[in-house]
């Protein structure tokens, strides 16, 4: 496949929906130069939006990120995660009670937000779980591994409870060459530790992209073929997008690298619509 | 958990989407009396579709078989299969050419609908290929399982195509006794062999449950949480209802035996709301 | 790594086991000049055997190919097929009635010679099988998969037994570029279909590499450290020889393209102990 | 499936294979009265062996467990460990260099007993592994998983080594009512995570049994047809027995309880030659 220039590819939509690792940020940070590409959008009245697997904290809190290193354009608005799509469907089905969860103080705020009473695995008493509603798997960090897994399973072995995961990714990228695992796997090891099925949100899921189609559409309606998903990884971004209905781009600058992104394409038969080195270009 | 009266539970609902087999019928046919549950549904202004994966015939089809065994009140516009979403998405992504399929001549009337040409793999030259834009799984019958399905892995050998599955199920009910395999395990068998990845729709996707629930929403706004899911299968329509954030009984006239649906629902942890004999209680 | 001479690598060992497609043999037949390399084993008095995923004839009638394309020194005494360890099941289990199988008349010789009587499942009668004790996956060939495949589930899910699948391949070439759905796909079919577990024999699985490890042992004693398997397939010669503690070579003359070698070492962990481009050279 | 006594049904072996957990012994300890049944096996002259997946610690320290409790017939001789084929594949396979592991101490000496240092992931520098020859998961215990979980990982990814996993189960009781998340399943998330195909050693494979076998026949020659598996669970216990060929025992106090044991083997199709209600009887 050619390799298209982003930025002449982008004019054909009204709407954009970017992955942030790998297209807007590496481990450096933002990548530099991408303030220049949401000129571009803004001056041709393209609108845009972050879908990101992250339920590690709010959408305020990812927007600012993004603020702080000078992409002002990005508020919470902006903002689709994996996480407010777990925090709606808690609001929705869990009305009372307190929900366990395996993560941050900050991704809690997924749960807090509903008005929902949170437990954190480490401070749950496993004889009184009577008004445990739920659990949810919101980030890898915060609690410890060694005894926190294990209470999870023995939680949903006591009783059983819708489980919620925020993200459903296996791992992220942490520096230029180390990967961590991320809650997506570990909430993989206890569901097959138990044998149950869990509620998992994140691409390539289309609950994700439907939830970011809505928020788009509040703003001026548009179809599903005017929109482009951008993403670095075929397995979420590329094959969400294109059940979705959107058109596709892979861009070279994150996990896909140049040298096989045609084998892969070939290998998976995952099809972006285009092939782009980065968002720069 | 406690076995509710189906006719009580539907009245907090304002729309409930139903699954077909193992809820409205059988190996025998319409289950008898659901008219009863039907009238009962439209005294109360509750509003009500079939949701279920099958890409066999068109939703006019589908609708005439209820409708010729005396459930009047179903005609297309309440159906919702699977088929559709496999419809749209040809239509939105796939623009000129050929697209072939293994199916029956009744199935590919989804893709003809689409103003597509279609081409049975089984009629198909593997030198022709050219103008093939996509492959599509829409049912079990209609071909020679031994030739089509080789011919149907050569194919995607030969060109990297999107391809996609109109329904996702391994089989289906034929007597009290027998099952069959369905066009979902047919397009595994394909898709393991290549180590491909193809698009597929249907329940439990969650998709299948935002196509019907834009489909109400045309008739009258309803938010997710009064709506009712009702079906026999907990891997399809329980947990894709509860991922959707619908509410959800699980019926025990199909698939789930009384005998062992507690035991089920505490091995799988995937917990219907209500617990129902069948729609006609 | 580096690329080796076969010819010096073997030297090293006493004992060699090969894989017979990509390795002995491609789409148009014998490699030619592979009877020198087996010279040299000769001169050099290294052991050999053929370790194939194959239950579609008698090791009698596997021989007999090499041997009428001029490959003389092949006989049944060196063929290890995955039929030979069904056919060893089937005796040491199954002591009377009949047993069901999908494959050709020649594959059910697997059966016959443990002196069971044998079934094809097309003419098998599902309410007469007081006596059938197993079911048998040999061979994608004999059978109409449209009919067959479904009375295969149908059976089982009629009586609980034992079912043996003789080659656990998913798929097998048959020219250049087109490969079929071997007998081991089709079992995954119905297995999944069934959510039943079926016992399954060939490589990459050590009791496949075990049973030749004990006919080489009959003719000299060997280490497993001694012996060498060549494969042109990781994820059944590579790997299962690695487990079994035998050195392993991949040869680029069939599967795995020389291009792509190193990257799929890499993405799988699957590591050869050497690579050479055939066992020409 | 009638049940059985087990001290009637044995009488026809020669030797007989004990799973640990859920058969000898449970959260309690040994289940009183088995040495009774050891004396009957003794009296009778059949031979037995304790086949574990466990390699927490030597088969000398396993061993011990059992005499300290009073069953003074198990010596190290008795015991058939996963973590004894992980010792000898190192034997076999490294031969100079150090072997990271994820374990505790007393794990470790599986591969300190083949002479090869030995390096816990938590003190290994990732900026040192050149003589890094292998990974082995040994234990789930001995290491901090936030930490060394990834550590793994970040090591597979700057160098592609063999990594052995030592004992496959995903999950072990520690009480009357929770599991703890076993090494098995910890190295199944690592192997997700990076998309790599680990070299696993425990029941159900096959390995393990001839390892086992092997064992037995140095004492006195047997056929596997001679040969009696008894075990609490489907998946491991039986369905190895079954595939090597030995008659089986489902025992139903451990993992498999009365009211579910038909329901399972029916649904699961692993057949038991034999129930009973446990070794006592």
């Amino acid at each position: 496949m050619e390799i298209r220039s982003f930025k002449e590819v982008v004019l054909k939509y009204k709407t954009v929906f970017f992955d942030a690792y790998g297209v807007l940020k590496n481990h450096r940070g933002l990548i530099p130069g991408i303030d220049k590409t949401f000129e571009h959008l803004d001056k041709h009245n393209i609108d845009y939006y972050i879908v990101t697997n992250d339920a590690s904290r709010s959408p305020e809190l990812l927007a600012n990120v993004y603020r702080r290193k000078g992409l002002t354009c990005i508020d919470a608005e902006k903002i689709v995660s994996s996480g407010m799509l777990a925090r709606d469907w808690l609001y929705m089905k869990i009305k009372s009670g307190r929900v366990a969860y395996l993560g941050t103080d900050e991704s809690a705020h997924y749960i807090e937000s509903t008005g929902l009473k949170t437990m954190p695995i480490s401070q749950l008493d496993l004889d009184d779980i009577d008004d445990i509603r739920a659990l949810v798997f919101l980030d890898d960090e915060g609690f410890d591994w060694n005894n926190d897994i294990n209470k999870a399973v023995n939680l949903l072995r006591k009783k059983n409870i819708p489980t919620i995961v925020a993200n459903t990714d296996l791992n992220y990228p942490v520096s230029r060459t180390d990967v961590a695992v991320a809650v997506g796997g570990i909430s993989d090891l206890v569901e097959r530790t138990l044998g149950k099925y869990f509620i998992r949100f994140g691409k390539p899921d289309a609950q994700m992209f439907m939830y970011g189609y809505e928020k788009a559409c509040l703003r001026q309606y548009v179809h599903p073929d005017e929109m482009l998903m951008v993403g670095d990884t075929l397995f979420t971004d590329i094959i969400g997008g294109n059940k979705f209905g959107m058109d596709t781009v892979l861009v070279l600058s994150g996990n896909t690298l140049p040298e096989n992104a045609e084998m892969r394409i070939s290998y998976t038969g995952i099809i972006p619509t285009y092939i782009c080195e980065s968002i720069l270009t």
